[in-house]
Order: structure tokens, then sequence, then C-alpha cells
């Protein structure tokens, strides 16, 4: 694998753009190996990815230091990744075990390069699981209270009454002591189903990668198979968004959909949604730490 | 083709019904081509299709006399066909003609073996392509007030609303006038962006099927493709259904997807999605009039 | 979970055969839960499945002796199963290991419900994952010769030449003692890149289950990605089929594809496929275990 | 709609590039739309988009001549192409007509900003539905000789053996001067059942485009749906592809495929077929007027 590097580019949209950065890149002797870009809504997305094989600036600083006339010529904002450094990816679950055995599966066989330096969980159920892996396990206890996915109600469910539960701000507390003592570079929640508080969102300092058990806006909340049943949906599906204070509404990274027949009750569903679940999780993390993500407004930019 | 007739059974279950079904068929000489069956909630749905060729019931009132006794036994409601009868499909449009130019291609090239008796619109823009193929089409006007579907407001989408606009009484006694004199089997909406009011639902007598340019129940509404841009899914798709007093919430036929990404914008989604809603419409539509479809609370039985 | 029974039929097609099955199981008290039948080329396919609570032939002899009659009276072949039994997948693999690792996930959270009496594999890499979950692991030693299906030569792939191979005979040998040892009902090949001979096929007594990584019959033998990546096409997929004396050529179970792009290049193209190759060899062991399965010419019959 | 140019450029990789031709454009006024750009085999291969409003080289000579220079360093190839040229397309039918009557609806409704300068058939089934669209239709008499596509003897398929038969050769000299009557930029052959020889292809003078209906390289040849029956594959599908002396074989523009069931027989695969055999042909034309296809040894770069 040759080394590369890799910045996303956001800025308003003007003329010579691509000209000032590749002419920036080539003067530094990079070789582009991959270039995107296009235009939205008025704002000029790139991303361009180079080896680092002639390239005179051989680090993030180096380069973020003689980049910064170009980036303030376009007003940017920059994503900027050198490869090499392996990418720690912290994970919650709680009793649903598929898309965090899926993701370990990924990472044992070498298709996912990534440190998993804690799983956390509001169960025990999946300790045996982690620490077959050698990843530390905790279990942090979470009364079974208003901000639990699981509670059917739907009121219940906003991020504004969870915010309020004790036992809720314990438990995020406790998550972040292990957050700051095994440092992550994301969080990816492998069916957490239990409501994270805007504060705790703020405050765990990265980027919350979720999935979602449905073809997002359509069933939010806790029981979208129950409800995709009742509904009579001829689809289901799963949605890997990032977190944000508002409950699956967070910019879509990626979604994936399997076909159901009338014949299929609530329990095939849940088995059949589980692969597009893993598929999306796994998917959307891979993007994430290989720098191919950018949000704009409420939408992600995935690049290829 | 070999002549067949086709029943399709809903009732409570209990043992026994698929043989005295089969018993009673075999009785009368029929020899059974197709049988689908299963249970769900505690009903039993069913259909049966069978060749004529032997079969000593040559048409659907002997049947349903010499039949009456098990459906009585069982509780049965059924729905029955026998091949040969031509299904008269009613059509709505408004503007946009792809569904509508696409199901006249079918008819065409014999794909779908059905006559139109006629193409109502509330524009007179699909005029000449409806009258090229020699079909009654016939606009009758609507003011663009509160129950049109391309007013952005929600609010005003809402069928109480649009039930009240004198206009749009007027629009649907004209359009009942016509299904009276060039009588349908069923009605399709062929993007018809009119919202049509319970009382023509019911006072049109016969089964209305819609095409939604969307994977419902996302996106309910008039502008599905713009708010599939501005959340960021990265599918769009089409849902045919059943029109029911309640917009876009009757029981769903067909519904496909098509993957989507950030490079899309909203008039590629329309031209991508266009695809999604020929297909779920000409798909329902032949069904139908297959006698392969069947209702069950809010939800459709969708036999092979 | 109620238990069940099911039996799936396969005769020439005449009439009765629907309502002698119903009848029969009607009269020893089952309840029917599912039944799906359909004709195809003169041939009867039925596959039902019922409720063991009130039936009064509790085991699979008793069944089969009642139910002689009307077998023989049908000429039917049938494929019988009663619930309960925990059915023994055994498992032989390679070097990749993204099918093991996947079945074994799928087991670990009770996804699948069997017993892995063995792994079997031409090399040592996959040891510690299989032996992790408690699972015999026999490394079976093959020289890298003309069966083996890695090597390139279209020609050395044919199952006639590979059986010649003395050290191939001794490798299938000592497969064939362990299967004696550790029963299975039913053989996986999770990525196992080694040509099987007609002999061991029959020597072994029970149904194989491949998983070829291409959409067969497109690109058969062993370099599917790059045979597809040369001829650009724009999908790829998977498919799992039985095992027959035929190379690549066994009753096709299950297939699955996705959508690739010009820019991915053949690591792209096998990452991506690995998804489509780990659904379909799940999917086809879950209804090879379901009794949902069976051969007809050469086509399988995939009951719901 | 913004007037824009576009250009493609395949040349050998070196660095430098991008930089030479963005900032080429920029320094005439260009405002870059859009930018796709990757390497593959060694191969640099760059799509850009961009607004004619300040472009100072208003015209595809202008461009030309002043781009020589970097041109000619880098050893590109490059395809040109100026907004505002309506493009003309020629169609060829057989008997078949889904894909003819799906393409003239996409025109009729200005899916498609094409002209249709003529329709040539061996079949006079299709003259009423192209004369409806006031389109020449010129029936162009072939024997139904070894040279038809339907004919089943693979043997005669092959091109070497159809370019020997005298009526063939007369048939396609008919057809070379209807083209060279009505001009044409493209050839799209909406399902002819022809196999055309490698002097036609060549004389054409332009590309040609087919429809397989198959997920190519499976099944080549006349009876695609009837091969995948036998075969009992779980997917079909349909192919675009240029056309190429050797049959079938052309680079591969675009491939959609639809699953089936066990249930399904040939015309049920045939009709499911269709809409994947549509769409192709319609998305083929679309990207090749557009100047969004490449060719690269036996692949196609499709631009997005």
């Amino acid at each position: 694998m040759k080394k590369t590097a890799s910045i996303i580019i956001v800025c308003p949209d003007r003329q010579g753009i691509v000209a000032a950065v590749t002419t920036f890149l080539f003067g530094h002797g990079a070789n582009v190996s991959a270039l995107e870009q296009h235009i939205e809504d008025g704002f000029f997305f790139m991303r361009v990815e180079w080896e680092l094989e002639n390239f005179d600036l051989d680090d993030e600083n180096k380069f973020a230091d003689k980049f910064a006339s170009v980036r303030k010529q376009f007003n940017m904002e920059i994503s900027l990744e050198f490869s090499g450094n392996k990418k720690r990816v912290g994970l919650f679950c709680s009793k649903e075990a598929h898309c965090l055995v899926d993701l370990l599966g990924r990472c044992l066989i070498g298709e996912l390069n990534i440190e998993i330096p804690y799983v956390i969980s509001n169960f025990e159920d999946c300790r045996k699981i982690v620490e077959k892996h050698d990843i530390p396990f905790f279990f942090v206890a979470a009364e079974k209270s208003s901000n639990t996915h699981e509670v059917p109600s739907s009121e219940d469910l906003r991020p504004t009454s969870t915010a309020s539960g004790a036992s809720s701000f314990q438990h995020e507390e406790k998550c972040l002591e292990i957050i700051k003592k095994f440092p992550s570079d994301v969080i990816g929640l492998a069916r957490y189903m239990k409501v994270l508080s805007p504060a705790f969102i703020k405050d765990a300092g990265q980027k919350i990668i979720n999935v979602h058990h449905s073809f997002l806006p359509s069933f939010v909340g806790a029981k979208p198979y129950d409800e995709a049943y009742e509904r009579g949906v001829k689809i289901i599906g799963a949605t890997a968004h990032y977190v944000t204070a508002e409950l699956d509404q967070g910019p879509i990274i990626e979604q994936r959909v399997k076909v159901i027949r009338h014949s299929h009750n609530i329990e095939n569903l849940k088995l059949i949604g589980r692969e597009c679940e893993k598929e999306v999780f796994a998917f959307a993390l891979k993007k994430q730490i290989e720098n191919k993500l950018a949000i704009f407004k409420k939408r992600t930019i995935v690049f290829e």
C-alpha cells in the first residue's frame, strides 16, 4: 500500500479553486491519485488524495502551515488526513449484538484497520463476546427509565425529557470518564438503545455515528420494525447517521434496504433488517476513518 | 393461454380450511395450478388458481352459489375472478405524463391487457398524447386552490380542508359523471396532483390506486423529492397504494427504490425517481386486475 | 416458539393432490400454518408446515408410515422435518475467513440455531478463530497442486483432472474420516478454495453447499473478481449453490448482487462482494436446515 | 439551464495534469461546475464540466486550437462537447417494441432531448407506433437466415458466419444508405435481433449501443431468458453495451437486475426483465449524448 494523504475542502464557490489547490499540490511534488469535486447550492466540495512519495510536506502540521494562505483566500473548511495513523473507534452497545459481532469480525479479518479502545454497554449481555476479543468492556448501569430507547411511549423518547433524568446524567458521566481514559477518534453506536443527551454529544468531543433500524425518515423511535409491519411497507432498511441533539435527525451517511413480503412477520423483518444494519454501520465507520465524509447543512457528502 | 379462475379467501384461522376448499374444487373437476396460503394475526389467507377446462362451475354465479356453504362455514371474505373478462382501468392525470405514457405504452405492446375507458385531467397538457391512443380525454377544470396537491402549505393538503372547497366539489361531481358514463373497474391516479375527497372516494364505488413519489411513510405530501434532497437521504423511491380518506395513508401495494448520490440535485432525483413511479404504478394495476391483491387491516397481501 | 413439522412434496402433477394431502393432515389434527404450492413443467411442488400441538403422528417414523399410501398414490418424493432437532453443519474453509467468521457470529447471537461439529481447512490460518468458539478445527494438508482452486489455469480446475492427484485423494480421505467421526447433516464450504472430487461428493453422503464469489453462471473458476474487473461489469455478486460433480454448475440456491463503479479496483470489488458472499452463504444454510429447499432438474425451489 | 461545455480526458498518468487543465480553463474564464478524476492501471481519467458564461473560447474549434499544446504535452485523448447541439439518435428494432416505445415516450415528455432521424426494422410490426410519432420508419427486409439473432443454434450466431450471407450484406447496405441520408450521431439497437457484421459496424462510422437481455457475460446469444430459466438463476437483468465485432462482448455501459422466484416461468422472466432492458437502454443513450462515457480497454468509464 502506498502512503497517501487526503484533504476535503468545502468553501463558497468561485472561480479558480481547483486550479489553486492542484497547483499547490503539484508544486510540492504531489501525485494526485483521486479527485472528486462538485458544486451544490453555491458551495464548492472537493476531496483530493495524493501519494506521499515525493511530497515535500510530510506531516499534517507542515501541510496546514503552507496551505494556510490558499485556505484563507477561498475561506475553506478543510479536513486533512495523512494515512498510517490507525484510528480508534469506541463502541456503545446494549443487548442486541449483531452489529457489534459483525464489526469485531471485520476487525478480526483485517477488513477494518481500527483499534477499539473500549466497548461500553448498559447491559452485561455482550461482555463475553467483547472480552473474547481482548477489548475492555465496561458495563455502565442505567435505570430503565424515561430516556431508554426501549420505552414505547414516543413522548419519553425526546432528548429534552431524557436529559432531566438524574440516573441518565450519572450514566453519561461515567461513560465520559471512560472515553477520557481510553481515548477514541470516533464513537460508533452499535444498536445502543439509549438516547444520548445533547450535553453528552457535546462533551464527547468527537463524531458519533449511530445505526437506526429503518430507512429514515420513516419510523423514527424505538420500534421501527413493529411500525413497518403495521404500516405494511414492502421494503425495510437501515440508516447510518451522525448523532445530533435531535433524535434520529442527524445527517444520513448511508442507507440500505431489502424487499420484504406480506408473509413476513415482525421477527422475519428484524432478521432481514439486520443485514442492512450491519452493512450501513460498517460502511459508515469505514468512510469516517478514511476521511471521506463531509457534512453540509443536514446532508453528508460521501466521497468514493 | 389456458382459461383459469382464481379466488382469494380471507377468514379467521381454524383447522381444515385448506382441505375444505381444495376438496370442493377437486370435486368439481378443478386442476389447481397455484396455491398460496399463510396465516397472520390469527387470520387465514389463501389464493387458489385453477384451470377451467374440466371445471363444472363455469361462471362466477354458479361458483358463488355452490361455494356458499363452505364460505359460510368458515366466515370467509372472498374475491372471485374468472379469466377472460378484460378489465377497464380509468385514469386520472395532471401535468406530468411519465406514468400515463408508460402505461399507454404497456397497453400498446400487449403487456397489460386492459381497456382504458377515459383519462380525466385537471390540465390540458396530456390531451394530445391520450387522443393519439384513441382514448377519450376529459379536461375537468379545477381552481388552483386549497385542495391542489401542488400547493406547498402542508395544512392545505389535508382532505378535511379540501372537501370544503366549492370548486373542488364541482370538479369531483364532473369526474363522477364521466365515470358513470364510461364505467371502469378500477381507477389509477397516474400522478394526479389533486387530493380526492372522502366523498368522492366513496362515490366512485371502486378501488382507486395512487402512485406516490416517495417510499412512504417518508415524505407524504406534494414535494417528496424536495424534502428527500433537504433531508439528505441516500435512497429515493415510489409507492403504489390504495387511496383512502387519509392522504397517502392507504394500504401499500408496492414500493421500489433507487440509490442516489450526494452529487444528485433535485432534478436528478425526479428523473431517477420516475423509474420507480412507473414501475410501481404498472405493477399495482396489473396485480389488481389479476385478482392478486387483498387488504387486511392497513396492509395488502400481494399474491405471486 | 410453537413446535411444527414440515413436508416438501414433489410429484407429477394431477388433480387432487392438495386435497389429498390437506385432508390427510386435517384428519390427524394438524393445523396448517403455511402452504406454498405451484406447478412447473408438469410437476407439482408443495411445502406444508403445520403445528404439532394436536397432531397425532408425533414423530417422523409414524408420519412416514401413515402417509405411505398417499405418497404412493401420487408417486411423491418427500422431504420431511419435525422441528426441534438441532441440525449439524460441518464447515470447510481455506484462508479467507469472512464467511466463516460471519457464520460463527450468527451462531453466537442465536440467529442460526445449529451445531458446528467441525471446521476442516487446508490452511492453518483460521485455527485461532475457530478454536475461540470451542469448535474442533482440523488442518488437513493439501499439496498446492492441480486441484487447488487458486491455480489460475482453467484446465487444471476441471474435476476430472483433480480426481487424479494422489495427494488430493489423500486429502479427501482424511476429510471423510473426520466427517465420519464428527457427523454432520450438511456441509458448508465457507470459501473453500479446493475443488472436491465427484467421489468425495458422493461419499460425504449429505448435501454440500458452496458459496461462489460471482453471480453465476458468469465467472466460474477461481478468480471471478479479477475477471469481473477485466470485463468491466457494473454489478458483482455471489451465489450459494449445491455442489455437484461439475464445478460451479450445481443448482443455485441464492444470489445477491451489488452495484459497482468504474473507479472501483479489484480490491474494492472483493470487499464489496464479500457482503454478498456472507449473506448468500448464511441464507442458503438457513433454508437448508429449515427444510425449505427442493431440487428439480438443475434448479432449486426455495420456499418462503 | 446554464450553457456548459465538457471534456473527457484520458492519458498516461503523470504529475500535474489536473493543475495544467484547470489552470488552462481558469485562464480562459471558465467556472468549473463538476470534475471527476481517477487513476486506473497507470492511466489518468478526468471529466470536467464548466459554465460557458464568461468563457472566452466559445466553440469547439477555438477550444481545440488553444488546448492543443496541453493535449500534446500529456498525450491526451479527449472528447469535447459544447451543450446546445441536439443529438441525433438513430434506432434499429425488430418485433419486440418495449424498448422502442419506452424511448419514444421519454422523448415525448422531454426527458430525453434528442432527435430520432429514423427507425430501421427488419419487420413491419413497429411501423404504426413509429409513424404515430412522425418519425420515418424503414422496413429493410432480411432473410430469416443464419445471421438472425432468433436462430437458436449458437454456431450460427457468430459474426463470422453472418457476414457471409448475401442477403445480410444487402440488408446492411440498405441500412447504410438510410443512415447516410438521415445522419445520426449514435445508433441505438432497441432489441434489434440481428447480428451486425464487423463491416457494418465500421462503416456506420458512429457509436452503436445495444441492449442485451441478460446480465452479461452470462447468457450471451439469442435466448437468455430461456437459458436463465434452465440454469435456475435467482436474478435476471439487462446490459447496455457498445457494439463491437465480437457478439455481446463490447464494453458494458450499464447493468440492472431484478430478483426472481422459483415460481416464475419464462414468460414472467421476460416481463420482469423488460423493466431492466428499458432502463439500461435509455440510461446508456442519455450518458452517451451527455458526453459522459469513455472506453478504456474493454471497460467503460461512466461519469456522473
